[in-house]
This record gives C-alpha cells, structure tokens and sequence, in this order.
C-alpha cells in the first residue's frame, strides 16, 4: 500500500489537501442495509471543526460533507462510499511566505526530500486537515460498532502540566468543557494555563484517552495484527503523536508481575471476568472482554508565533515568524480522530474475527 | 492479512508453536544478490536464547537454524527464503495441568474465546518462542540495511526502577551487561534488583530503547503508513509490549511548542540538519535524516511463581501455583526482537520509497 | 480488500453507480513530478463516452473529470489523486420498471443475493459506468508507461464472425473505424452486421486484442503475481469478459512444443531475441522483452430489447420488454477500459521490479 | 505482495525451489476446529505425483509431506499451518549443462532478466514442483469447501485434437483414464497419439476443465475483485496456461445477445434458477448459485527432446538437445492444481462475503 490507503476489509482511502478543491474519502468494505445519512457524518466532522472556541483557530471551515456514492434510499449498499467536503475558507496568500521555508516541528522538509517538492499551501497532505477523511469514514465505523453495542468515548486527559484525575471522567462532562476534559476542575486550570501560553506566543502538548466499552472477547489476530498492534498504528498515524500506550501502558516498566497480572474471577453463568483492568482490554493481542483502554501522547502545536531560527530551499540559516492561524493546542479537536482511528481499526478487527471459528463460518452459511 | 504475514515489499510469514515440530518464517521479496549463510541468521537467533545468565529461564534450547529455500550458491535468489528451527527441548508434559487453566496475564482465555480450544503447550502460539521467525527474518532486513549503511541497535533502557543515564550509553557497553544495559553501574543495581525478585517468586517490567543511524532523509508515507505509525504497529506486536513512543515521546505532553520544535540547521553543502531530536528522527512520517529513536514498555513476565487466583475452562474459582522453566524479565532477551522488528518495518519503508518521484524511476529503468 | 481496491503500489480505489451523484477514483502511489492536466484524463474518458456513432446508445454524457486532489502546479505531488466525473444525463425513471426483475445476463439477481437489494437505477454499481474510474486512473498509468518508452494499444478483433485479418492490423487504422477495426474492409462488414442486429433488437459479442510494446525483460513475478495472471485477473475484471488468452492461448491447446517454444536469438551486441512469439511476450509469469500480446472475449450486451422470461424479487415468473438506451456491442467502448486495465498492471509491476535485485538498490541509495 | 503469497483471508505462502531441501508452504487465516491429518494432504499431493503412467516423467518422487504446525491433537487451531515435503530424488548433475543456457519456452531467461541469476537446478523455483505448496493448500481449502457442501472438480477436456465430448463427462470416469479424460474413447485416442509424440520427442498441449458445484448465490466481489477475475489470476498463475474462460468463453465472441443470456426461471419456492448457464455460474462477477464452469488451456512441456536453437548467458547462438526426464503433456498432473488454486479462490471469496451485509455481522455476533 502506498499510504494513504488503510484497513484490509473495512478500506479507506483518503485524499485531499488543506487548500486544494477538497478532501474526501472512499470506503470500501462497508456491509449493505446501514442506515446513513449525511447528518451521521456531519456531527462527527462537526466535532473536529474549529472556530467553536478561543482555544481553537478562528478560521471558519464549514466543512459540509457530501455522500457522492454508496448509499441508496437511506442505506448502504454495500459497494464504496465515496464522501468529499469542499474547501472554502483557504487564503493560499497567507503561505506564499513559507513555500521556501522548512517550519520547525513540520513536515516540509521532509515532503521535500521525499518527493523533491511539495504543495505548501497550508502543509498540503500534512494538514490537519487530512483527517476530514478518517473522521468521515471513522462516522460510518462507528455506526456499525454501535450496532454491534460498541461504544468508543475519547477525551482529553492531560494539558501541559493539568491532568483529569481517574475519579472524575465522567463521560458526560466531556462536552462540559470546551477542551474536551470531563475533570472540570482540571480543564477550568488548562484553559487558564493556555490563556497565557496564546499571550507567549506559544503552545502545549496533552494526552488523549479512548475508551472501548462492550467489545467482545475474542477479537484480533495473535501475532502481528495483534489488536493492541493496530490500534496503534492507527492512532500513530495521526499527525501530532509521539506515544501511544494501551492499559497501564508506560508505567508497567516500574511494576512487578504480582501487580501487573489481573486476576480471573468467575463472573455468573461462570463468564470470565478480571478482577483489575491492568492489561487495557487485550491479552495476547486478543481482546479479554473488558474495557479497552489507550492513550496517546500529543506533541505542542508545531506552529508557533514566536521567532524561529530555521533553513530556506536554498540551504541558508534563516529566521521566520510563522503567521496565519493556528490553534496553540491539538487535543481538543484530535479527541474526534482519536475515536475515528480506533473505531476503524475496531471494525476491521471485528470483520476478521467472523472467519476465526469453522462451525461459526458453518453456522453462517447454513442458510435454508 | 490473517495476523501471521506481515509487509507489503518484504513480506514475512511466521509460523510455529512453542511445543509443536518446530518453528519458522518463509520471507517472500528478499531482493537477489544479498551474500546469506545460516550463521547470519544464527548469531541473531542467539541473543534470544535462553540459559545464558540466570536470569533468564535454565532451558536449553539449541535453536540451529536451517534454510531451506531462496539461497543458492551462497546468495539470495530473489525466491522466498523459508528458514526453520526444529524444537528439541520441550517437556510437553509440564503444562498439562495448565490445559484447563487460564494463567493471569497470559493469552490462555483470549485464545479459547477466539477460537475455541488452544494448543496450551508452553503458551502454544503466543509463545515467546514465536518471535523466533521474526528474529530470523529481521537478520536478513538487518543485512539489507548494513548494505545500505543504516544501522538499528537496541539496549535495556530500564528495568524496574533502575534507568540507564543518557550518558552512558555506549553502544561497546551493551555487550558487557547481562542485561543489555549500556549503563554498567544501572545494569550491577538491577541486576541485584533482579535476584531479589527471583527470591519473591516475582517478576518485572522494563523499557527497551532502539536507534537507527544512517537512514536517508525522505522515508515513510504522509498518511497512514507513516514511518513511526508501522514502527509502532511492528514494535506493538511484540508479546508483552504496553507502550511504544518515538523520540520525547509521552514526555512531549508537558512541553510547549518552543522547547519541542527542532530548530533546522544549514550544515556543509547547504545540507539540512537539526539542532535536536526531539521528534526521533521522523517529521510528518518521514524521516528526517537523524537518528530514530524508539522506546518500548514492557510488562513484567507475568508466569510468575506465586500463587494466584484465577478461573479454569469450566468457569471455576480456582487458585494456581505457575510451575516451569520462566524468565524474570523479558528486556534482555526481546532486545534483538525489537531489532528485528525495526529492521523489517524499515526495509518495507524503504522498498516502498524506491516509486516516490517518477524521475528517479525513470533513471532506474533508463538502462542502455 | 473489499473489491473495489486494486493494485499494490499503485493503489486504485473506485466509487461511484450509474445514476448516483457522480462517479470517481482516488490513484494512491502516483510518483511525485509527472505533469498532469485534465485534458489528459478527459482524452481518454472521452474514447469510452457513447453518443459517437449510431452503434452506441444515443445517451449523450458529457463526462467532464476534475481532478481534486494530489495536483499541484501542473504536477503530481505524490499524494493521493482524486479525478470524479458528475452524473449529468440519468434518467431514473427508466429504471423504475426493472427495480423489481432481474434482467437475464445482468447481475441484478447477484446483487441482491449478496447485499439483500440493490440500486437498480442503470445497473447501479455494475453499471458500464463503473469503468470511468478504471480509465480516469489508466490514463495516469499510461502517462507513467509514455515516460518509460512502453506503449499499450488495444483495438477490436473481432465482432461476431466478423474478425481483423493478421495482415492488416496497421494502428493508424484503428481510429478510421467507427468500430476500433483496423481491418478497415473487415469493420465495414461489422457494421452491416450490427446494422441487422439493431434491426432484429439483438446484440453481438467479440474480441478486444491488446499489445504492449517497449516492456522491458524481467519484469513480473514468478509465482501468484506472473505478469500473466495479473494481467488476466485486470482484464477479466471487466464487465462482460469471458475468457482471457495471452500469445497464442487456447490455440496451444492443438500445438506440439516444437511448433509452439519460440526459439532464442542473440541478436545484434549479444542481446536475447526470440524468432516467434507465441508465448506473447511472457515466459515464466516474467516479460521477455516481447511485445505482449493479450486477447480478450466479451460477451453480447445482456440488455437486449426482444422480449425475455425471467423471475422478479417476488419469484414469479413474468415477461420483460427491456427499454432505455443500450449499446448492441460492448468492444468499440471497452477498448480503452482493456488498455487501461493493462496499463494499471504493468505500472504495478514495474514498480514491484525496482527491488528485486540488492545491486539496483544499492545504487539507487547511493545518492552523494 | 512479492509473489509467492496469495489470498486476503485464507493467506498462502509458498515456496521451494526443484532441487533445494524441500518445497512447502505456510497458510495463514485458516479457521481453528477442522479436522485436518497428513492424509488429507498427501491424497492429493499423489495425484499431482510423476511416475504413475508411462505419459508422465519415470522419476520417483516420494513428495511425503508433513504438517509442522497449526495443527493439535488433530484439528486445526486458527494459527498458521506449515506443511513441507523434503526433496529425495533430486540429480543436480543432470541440470548443470543448462545452467547457462536459456531453454526454449522456459523461463531461465526472464529469470536471469528479472534477478541477474538464477538456481537453475530442474529450473529452480520454476519448476512445475513448485506447485507443491499450492496443492498442499489447496487440501485444506477443499476441505472448507466440503464442510459447506461445495465439490471442486477437474479433469482433462482435451489433449491436442482430442476433446471430450459434453455427453461423455461423467465424474467417475475421471479416475478410470490415466489422462484423466472422463470420455474414455477419446482418452484412448489421445494415449495413442501421445505415444506417438514421445516417439517424435515433442510434447502437446490441452485443455483443463474445472466444474464447482454446490456454490451458493451471491459470493463474489462486484468491481476488481469479481469472482471470476480472481478465478482466473489464480488458474493463469500456474505455470504453462496460457488461457482462461469462464462459461461459455471465446465462444461468446461469436453469439448474440439472445443466445448468450441466461433467461430466470422460478424454481420451487419461488428460488431462482437458470434456464440456462451459459453465464458459467456467475453474473457480475458474483456467484448465482449455478455450477462454475472454468476451462485453462496449457500449452505444450517446452521441454522436448528434440534439437533447439537458442542463446547461452553469453550471448552466443547455440543448439540443444534437452535431456532428463520430462512429461510429453502437463494436464493429467496439472488437474489437481487447477482444482486447489480454484479452491483457494473460493475459500477466500466465502470468507470476505461473510461481511457483505450488517445484518447478518449482526446475528453473528449476537450470541448470548
């Protein structure tokens, strides 16, 4: 695959840059008889969408979507659903300035080693902008996760120095606060703390959580497409992350396996149930039935307005003071695409899974 | 993909349970012309073998590997190389009162809800002994990247609450720790640490880091095959890995913008350079020229001696005593995996950037 | 994948049904720097368009592609290209009538026993329409083949009894007939033909012949990707294909091997020459530097306008009188979607044979 | 992919080379709970065995092969199943006067071509052993096949001119014919005129027939991956078939509309049956419930005694006579592969059509 093409049985394919006509994706894969409507889509792009705050950039993308293919009399038809959001709000003069530059914590340099040159308007492919396609293709996985009593909750965890505690994330307090962190207290103090990083001129890393509840035992592949595997390359392959870790992810390194091993217990019916939830949900690569737990870490906002010493094209040390508009933190708007990437990878797990088991596939076919 | 096959150039196809005939991996887009003897292989296959050191498990496991296809005369043929390791040591007959039993923070349940039985010989499948086919065929991508001047080293980077200093971590010091720690006087500490845990029936976790030298700039794709998101994917498929992260990874979440963006640099001949590494080598998903720097965190072996409580096949409240052959700590022995899964993930990466510009194809096949 | 996915490196995703919207493709793994306009596409989109002569359904679409993405200052950037073509000219109440019987010859009965109901509005997905995709992503494999010095040319062979003769298969020719005929006195016997087959409300089948020249030797692999069987797998997934043959096909069945090897050559500078070709350019599943010779039958147009038995959703046995507008012959149309098919594979192919031999990509990494 | 590895959900990787250790294959995406011994596998590596009949090559090839992994306590358990046969019978020295000749109709020039080298031992990794790995997936796919009532058979339609005739298929007549043509008149025919061409030193061509029964309607992917197309790539990846149709193939280059289409006809029920199945049992490249009817033309063993001109590695013009042992005709062994890479596109296309519509993903994972 070259990039930009994911998922083995439930495909996306993406495409567009932050200034060119659009961005879309294609879905290939998605079963026959959803039911689906633009508005399904729309509110999660909604969720991505700046503007809403003064945390965010003030542009204003209004970002319709348009199902092009795919969907006849409200549902899915099982053949590719092809969704496209126009670009409206783009004022390409405001790049010209950097189409030489190599901004500090971007890709430019980097596009242009790789492919000699590069679409600069904007960061291009390597927008923020690229994720309209995940999150619309994220939308229509999580509809057949939902029918399936899946649910997938992100939300921000930390921001510079402010983290949620674990006894208050409750999930309805998420929308609460514009920063996405259910622990109100906590999100009061990031937005103070970020007040003051827009006056510095600067901006600040956070980690975002995703939590999967109602996911069946059983799910993933063993060995390289083991589930934990998946989840995070999916969530890697957003732009800003640097870490990802699933259960209690880092902080194994300093624990004993007395402390690490979660305990069976016999639930009624004799279900198997774990006593703690240390492993995230996946054991093996395979999920155990409980809540499947991730976090990712997000690095500042590379755009900043202070000054900064960098090279032009022409291989010259030079110094730029990046303009336009730019959010001084990521989270808030990533909490969406965090959701998208892990609903895609959920769903792919999950279609896999089906071909586990011959009396199932017997079962299945057994039709009269 | 069924979980086993992994890369899309350079595709590797494990195979093989802890207890069966044997283990192996047939590698299908090995380029012809690579000079490949079984000692290559072997000498990797060697710094996972057990019995060592004390601590890792006594077992004896001669592990001679054989290549069985894609060599001729002394180098690859550009055919698949299917390589094997028979199994000469296992006693079956130890983990027949396990049958039954779902050990805590083992993969025994997730199996049989996934496929409805298990072969529970030593772990079967989910065995350490799988990543046998892994190391072998991480030598021959270890090979293809020597040719092209890159190198790829991992070390323990903790174990425990024992961390190697950044300054000590000579890579001529790596050998002369039991442990693969290049901070010698952390490695005497944990090593201390590590007797104790054997005394307390105990187990623990640790970090292993990895670095990659001489890459080119321009490797990776923009979008989902990012070059940090298939290292994560490769390094996440390992058995006991919880977390991964690329250069300042989690730490990234309490930096701003201005101490995190790596100030570009205009070396001799104009070249680029950067001032730092936080972002580990890879901007956009691609690499930029640097060093890559990977972290992985590990989870405490979790076969440990004492006694736990936990839930057998028939939904039963049981408590086990884990009995066996069973490493305290998994670092040492999964340095050169990470290694090889590294090795494998940047070859693919670097097959697939072979088409990125159409006039370097045009070149390739301009041949008079 | 899903169906709807095709190719390795050079990865095309197509959407989009007869009377939807609109109908596109995004190409994934397109070299950076290839100049690409839309008159490019458009030529080629508009050799498949009808309305030309009065042996193509008189519908007239106007089919006007616009590239929306991966297109920056005339070039291809290396990201992903997304081309669409709106639907302009649908007329769905023609199709009202059929949405509950399944037309004989068509994949209506198909589509519902495999998605539980279908867009019925002109075939839906398995509309002829479906095909602008596949040439919209052909014409930038072509301009990727032109850059290589490979030429890919297909033409009718045959319609009905009516078939070109050896001696006269001259290309300039092929665009003086209305048919794609070279064989301008065997075209002029065609067009009777089909005349008498309007007449009677039939239609006819035939032979669509592809030659590819200038493919260097070497490429294709040995095994389950023999350039052959990639080729066959292309080409026979187009609509109405039903039987694919590569050099002199199905006549080896009736040969000895000393008629049908072709003997090796060294011709001028010791290069290897064959005398004959009958293996059509392929030996082994690799290309031997001949040019490809591919053949390729198509059955009549399954909309016929004679009165038909058949069944409807209900299961009743009925009569249909099928209406609209339909071609009485698929080949003339279906000459540019065969060398579009054709070309996708080579391009795959030859980027897949950058690596298979260390001395080539040693050299192409070792760039000073 | 590189080559060797086929299929998305039931993975096949082979690989071995004619005079190597050994040839084999690993499968991957194989469900757990089948009931799988070295039987199973053997029975139909025996029918593609040398050495039965006097029209097949004297050499004695004992082709045992044995299961390595995947496989416990006599089912199979969801994990990737190895299975090898050693090479016993192999005389390199015959082949070491080849070894810088390119033989007529032979691949060691496109090999030499593609890699710069090649083992040229009984034609390496060309060799028709290398089909080896195929059949042996190929069992196990029949086995799949069979627990859903699907029969998968092959047999020998003609052989040079002699080609059975419609009234004289019988099934059990298949195994009554050392050339495996059920119409034993024209078997007879045809031994008496491949006794002839082993006295000329030539070889002759012919035709595979393959018949699946028992397929259900609706399986298939309707745009690149049609169940036909897959079909075809599989059966044209075997290596001298040099033609593939589907039905009533090249023969419809020569029908109308009304001749060709199948009329519908409500069966008991109100089930949807075919008057006729000139459609070859699919429709839009999805299955409709007819059988599927395929046929491969072969061409003739390039292997043939007499005197050849050609070229040697050094660019010179030489003559040959091969020597060595060689079947005079490739179908009779070539019938059971045709039947295994029909198999493997079948199992793969029943796999991926399990996830065509939510609402049977919906009652699958409905268990309480």
């Amino acid at each position: 695959m070259a990039g930009s093409v994911l998922g083995d049985r439930f495909t996306v394919s993406t495409w567009g840059e932050s200034h060119g006509v659009g961005l879309g994706v294609v879905v290939d894969g998605c079963p026959a008889g959803i039911e689906l409507r633009e508005e399904d889509i729309q509110k999660m792009l909604d969720r991505r969408k700046p503007g809403s705050t003064k945390y965010a950039t003030p542009r204003k993308e209004s970002d319709r979507v348009k199902i092009l293919s795919g969907v006849f009399e409200g549902k899915t038809t099982g053949t590719p659903i092809s969704m496209m959001v126009e670009n409206t709000s783009q004022r390409s003069a405001d790049y010209s300035k950097i189409a030489d530059v190599y901004r500090p914590g971007h890709a430019d340099y980097t596009f242009d080693a790789k492919y000699g040159f590069r679409d600069y308007r904007g960061g291009g492919r390597s927008s923020g902008r690229e994720t309209i396609g995940r999150v619309a293709a994220g939308a229509i996985a999580q509809k057949i996760l939902e029918e399936l009593g899946i649910s997938v909750t992100a939300f921000t965890r930390q921001i510079g120095p402010y983290e949620c505690r674990d006894e208050y994330l409750a999930k309805e307090n998420i929308g609460k606060s514009p920063l996405c962190m259910p622990d109100l207290e906590r999100s009061g103090q990031a937005e103070e703390y970020l007040t003051q990083m827009i006056r510095d001129q600067d901006s600040v890393g956070g980690i975002v959580e995703c939590v999967v509840h109602g996911m069946p035992a059983g799910i993933g592949e063993p060995v390289f497409d083991k589930l934990d595997a998946v989840l995070a390359r999916n969530i890697f392959s957003i732009g800003a992350v640097k870490g990802v870790e699933i259960g209690d992810g880092f902080a194994v390194a300093q624990k004993n396996g007395s402390q690490n091993n979660d305990e069976f217990l016999a639930g009624e019916d004799a279900e198997v149930k774990k006593r703690t939830n240390h492993s995230g949900g996946i054991l093996g690569g395979i999920s155990d039935g409980d809540d499947i737990v991730i976090r990712a870490a997000f690095k500042p906002t590379p755009s900043i307005f202070k000054k900064q010493k960098t090279v032009n094209r022409q291989g010259e040390n030079i110094e730029i003071e990046i303009q336009g508009r730019h959010d001084p933190v990521i989270m808030p708007r990533a909490v969406v695409v965090v959701e998208s990437m892990t609903a895609l990878a959920l769903v792919d797990a999950l279609f896999t899974g089906m071909t586990s088991r011959m009396d199932r596939i017997r079962e299945f076919y057994k039709r009269e």
